[in-house]
């Protein structure tokens, strides 16, 4: 159940030189809403002004038409957001835009910047202030001081001083600038519709328009779109690409490409990885929808154990669903997900899903199957067991709640109750995703290619 | 496309006995929710005095906590219902409540009337007034004039004199009633929760509980619970069973049991059969989601053909989807459904759907998934053509816009762009759904069961 | 202070045979606000069809551009409704719209009925049912039980049954009828706008328009306008004109005209009486803004004390103010008013209000008063003390509550904590009012013109 | 009508060491609605953390008690808002509260700095981004790059750049701050409410909640409230006293005290200098409620005409009255404002008002005036006619809509309708509202007491 708890940080997408900017990037960012629900914006460009609208909700709630036509102009760059709680505020959404020497500067950020504390407080010594709680506030403070005359230039300048994950768009009156990171951990992918490029964090949101797909971003790339010209440039900072190995297993849509590659297709491949590494003597494999949907296919195809539809999933949970205290029950999951009896009855079944995070969740759904008078329940997951903090901008819990930081997989097994275990193995995991290249995986194995400074950002502005 | 336009009415759920009826019945709405997203209400009884809340919007918009709290007692009936533009309004949400000489009556309605242009008229001669457009009130009417003392007898009364499709719940102060036309033409079944029965339009209801599926709710069945006792009438009107087929191609859930067969097994059938009758020469078969998950994977099975995910969903499309008028492209579909390329590409498709309404949404998710690379698309329908209006309850469009009353197979396959086009033939269907049982299929053969007595309502009350 | 809890419960305004009849009937309603200001709605004729939109709110709120736009025809009749807490449901807003054998019939509605309990029980035991808790749906019921053929006949036959209080507008697709009863409880009167006959509550709604006032409406009298003809009946039941002097005393718009008298020239000689039965040795002489201001100035004028500005008003304060349990303080008083400490210091003050109901917001209101400096504070009323309830249509608080059912003269004195205080003597109020005519002062007196068949009301339904 | 178009910018409350504080914050705003609609905010210190609230709307909409609930900590200030169309968006709320190198720092801003242009520049010169349209923010940077450790010393620092208008109120998690510039051009009040400190705009705020008045803050005063102890400094800035006259003639509330003066009685003042330099042969005196109604009691005392209540105003109207575009009638004035027939019929009439801004409003209340029968309409207006720009906080309509920058007053006359027209003189003015001290009136006279720098402000942010 990835949708226990692990959360994304937001989805990106920009268009340049298109007379329905706003238009095709509101709805860029609906095939992009599962990356992000908290809030959305778009700012735009008509060359000589910059217009933004943006509020908390979905994509839906916070653009009408009315407000859509507001935003003239033929560039725009659009942002979607989740964001923990604490700081579910209208100040923290994104774009963000500011005024400063040389016009606005607006920025959409996708990643977590690793070095925050430490450029915070230098800025501060010098008399910085800072309106948000987000670190992306800080590249807007480095581009605005430098000294340097073209935007790129200046851009340029304050990322050498930044650290860890970032995907940006950036737009001026003039320009639009898309970066992603020396380590490229978060996607971003350039496409084309009716001759205006256009960028995304996946592919997904050009199929939308009936666009084309052209390319990945590639890490330490950086592109100026400005008077109908593109440039490419890469960033004068090393580093070797790392991308997240996650956005496959779970976060990405399958219709959509990332680091160039087809998630349905990586997604398949973990599947039958999985199917070798942990076969079971079962008589149907399920899935749990819909991300592991493709995985399942894959795992079934492999293992030869026919595929099935054994959960239902109830698409019009909101955010709000009420869960009396008293109730202690487990309405929250079957709210969600209802077992299909007649599927699974007298059936020994294996159930792939994408990850076990607390495991509460998972456990009262292998309950449900049981309820449902499956004979047994082999559990396999297509990834290795998250056991590590992101800081990279993946909302991962904290140690404490992840069950795979204090319980080793068969305590695992019996906590969630499942008759067995299996989660693919890193090496498996990395295979199935392709040999040719190194990715990130510190959520698995610790392992973290760009370390944080300080794990923990200083934090004094809030609700 | 039954998503096209094809409608619901309505959801029923209630629940006798049970300190926290108003929650559960709050629960079983949201697990019925795909039979009607327009508006949603729960009356509650606490014995001595009833309570109601209704509103437009979802379940999970329409109930807050404060207000299910204020729903106190230990029976409840809750409604959801799709209703048409026109009268979208307040006073047309159910469960209607009146005053009478007996107390309170509350009443939720799944099934349309077929004689209300008469009984209206007879009743506004003797003078009646009417509030809302819904032929419900005239049940309401009914019961009132009744001189029986009883209040099974009073209902018993009333629907002696209306005919047509009727699953019903009624609450007074004292009791609980369910009653299911002679016909049986919408659903409606039994359960029990904790040691409460409770009666839903489908099992599915009964599971997010946590509950028990008990049996059907025979045709012509009224069950009466009061005070802890259930007592099973048969109505004294005669008529012989005709359920819909309608909700096992397309309303229902799959883990849902309805005419006490599960919905999940009737839809692979209906697969197999399609796959009987219809053969392909083809790679793979894809299902347009999620209504024609299941039967997808019958005709995999059958045919012997792959299964694939080839469209993704996006489940975050809402009502409000803005289509400015100059953009004439498919975004409207595109933003719902994604093809997926890896999946597609230089592959002959088996393609199959619930239902083609109108033709323009097949003919642009077809286009997709040419677009996509697909070398050859079949597309395979899981009924027969739909070409006759329902007077039973199903909101179907008029005959000018349902292709199938103006174009043959060959001319729909030539519309929508496929390759080639099979329905199920209308024998089977009613053989994929079981042989022992008469069922109503109007809206495919226009052969109606119970004659309506004027095809078109009075209907003077508007916004 | 009335505004601590006397509430009136609606106002009227109907235009007939004007292109903008919604327009300007929410014009009116929009001067008619302070009579209602819990619900608004308006029904308009186009000749064949009737349109409605109503919902809880102020009417600015209620009514949009676009809503405003729908509701075409050249008839329209509007209500603005106060209600007590309990039934503040959408049901219970007016007008009411219902369909009957005739076509459909809207009706507003000023007033309460006296044999409610008995009409609602004969008509439940023939059979009808209630959807509303407003004993204005019985005159419909009635309405629509006639035999009579023409409209003015049947709503003729069904008045004959009731008995209280009723200003009320009908609208049918062909005629708008307003009608008075026969006591001329609440007031109703006739204006024109550019040749179109208009009625409403009270004249300050011709005003609004740049219309012009004709006359009174007469008590029992019926006026038909139907075709651009204006026919006025009597209505065939005896009874002699009283209507309610309290409107001239607190409800009614200073600018106003009802009965045919102008509201400010009538307060000014409340003022005058009061001056000359209960004179004071002051310095000035405050209002309790606003509804006591052109009273103040008469008890100015005729006792020759200065007139002053002494509390101001915060017309900012709405509905939600914040009160929190634990501060037991007065702000919730001095939200709304506050004392001018420059006239008020070191002066004897004589304050003019229009009632005294429960007293506390009295005895905050002078503890105010002297805080600021006053040296005495002389309270003189422009009516006698209100101890009796109301049936015929004004809510008064329960005699608990009220202050002079169960205090003399001298102990409310004390309680508020005054110098001294007067009340205007019934013979006072009624001589100010003027002597040619009776009206009905129950809630002095306790003499009740129609006696109420029973006190209290058979509510079966509730939220 | 100064209701017509001039709008102040904003309300400041603070209060520190009282338990309740962000509720009395609360009280304090509530009084202060009258100077700023659009919106509201408060931010309270516990000692540790900042916590703040503020959005779009009356503060009545904007405060829940749940919201109010969250705001802990003893110290608060509050902010409400006036602000023209183009910039109506959250981030240009107050208070601002930003996080720098001491922590966090909030402030609430009521005038507007005159070299904003110059600073912005400069600063944006040295790197730094704006994330508002609010010259505010200007003084935040300035705070947070200043090198002195004691706030008080860097909000000094602060200010000895900037120029023009500030009435301040700034919180950190352990003081609370008050200045007002040296020219004092806007007010702010010291007060006490059981033993803790408050600062308003006007005294209005400290008496709902029972508080006491002390003193003026003097222009040029910083006050500094830390751990229950009161400093007060005076700012190491040259320049003059010169509040602004206007808030006497039109924003305060009359029942407060600025500049240490009793508005009321300033006011009163100043109907007697306008009675004495353009008397009138009239019959009766009428005010434009209710801001004119104390100038009025003034003009009736002293030319012995007597008071009347001539207009009644209509306190629901809203901002989104609707006034369709095809009625050009004079509804949107009628809304507001009716004529009292009886008062004014065959009357010689002066009316006070407290100015005339673009002239149409007047034109038409004239034009209703006369309608209702006034023999004689005499306008009379308590100040000079405005003619400048304000450079200090208060929102004046161009040149070219002010009618008194291209007419002289018998145009003015002529173009409104009125027998005669008197405006106060300057020199009336001012000695009315007490000769003992230079004010600015640039307004009406050109003459600015601090030059601004540059008239049009740079503006990249825009909605």
């Amino acid at each position: 159940m990835a949708a226990e708890r692990i959360q994304h940080s937001c989805a990106l997408f920009g268009i340049a030189g298109h007379e329905s900017a706003a238009y095709l990037t509101y709805l860029g960012l609906y095939a992009l809403q599962h990356r992000g629900q908290e809030s959305a914006g778009i700012v735009t460009s008509d060359g000589e002004r910059t217009h933004i609208h943006k509020a908390l909700g979905l994509v839906n709630d916070v653009f009408q038409p009315h407000l859509l036509e507001k935003l003239t102009g033929s560039s725009a760059i659009g942002h979607t957001r989740y964001s923990t709680t604490g700081s579910l505020t209208l100040l923290n959404t994104q774009p963000i835009r500011v005024s400063y020497r040389a016009g606005t500067l607006s920025i959409a950020h996708n990643g977590n910047l690793t070095n925050t504390p430490y450029l915070r407080s230098r800025m501060e010594q010098e008399g910085s202030i800072f309106q948000t709680t987000m670190d992306t506030e800080i590249i807007l403070h480095l581009t605005a001081r430098s000294h340097k005359t073209a935007l790129e230039d200046r851009i340029v300048e304050a990322l050498e001083q930044v650290k860890g994950a970032y995907s940006l768009l950036l737009l001026s009156e003039e320009a639009l600038v898309a970066v992603r990171d020396p380590s490229g951990f978060r996607p971003l992918c350039l496409g084309e519709y009716e001759g205006a490029p256009m960028i995304a964090s996946e592919s997904c949101a050009f199929d939308i328009l009936g666009g084309e797909y052209l390319r990945d971003i590639r890490a330490g790339e950086m592109l100026i779109i400005r008077n109908g010209n593109m440039e490419s440039l890469t960033l004068p900072i090393s580093g070797s690409e790392t991308p997240c190995v996650f956005e496959f297993v779970y976060f990405s849509r399958p219709d959509s490409r990332i680091y160039g590659e087809k998630v349905d297709k990586v997604r398949r491949r973990l599947g039958k990885h999985l199917a070798r590494e942990h076969p079971a003597e079962a008589d149907i494999v399920i899935s749990v929808p819909d991300s592991s949907n493709t995985a399942t296919l894959g795992y079934a195809r492999e293992s030869g154990i026919r595929f099935e539809i054994g959960l239902i999933r109830n698409h019009y949970v909101g955010r709000t669903f009420i869960q009396p205290g008293q109730e202690r029950r487990d309405h929250d999951v079957r709210v969600k997900f209802n077992p299909v009896e007649g599927v699974l009855k007298d059936k020994r079944v294996v159930v792939v899903d994408d990850s076990i995070v607390r495991g509460t969740t998972s456990r009262k759904l292998i309950g449900m199957i049981r309820d449902a008078g499956a004979a047994q329940v082999h559990v396999r997951i297509t990834c290795p067991p998250v056991a590590w903090p992101c800081y990279y901008g993946v909302d991962i819990p904290t140690s404490e709640e992840l069950i795979a930081s204090h319980k080793n997989v068969e305590e695992i097994r019996e906590y969630i109750g499942a008759d067995s275990l299996g989660y693919l193995s890193l090496e498996g995991m990395l295979s199935a995703v392709g040999v040719d290249r190194a990715m990130c995986h510190a959520c698995y194995s610790g392992e973290y290619p760009v370390p944080p400074d300080d794990k923990l950002g200083k934090q004094v502005l809030e609700e």
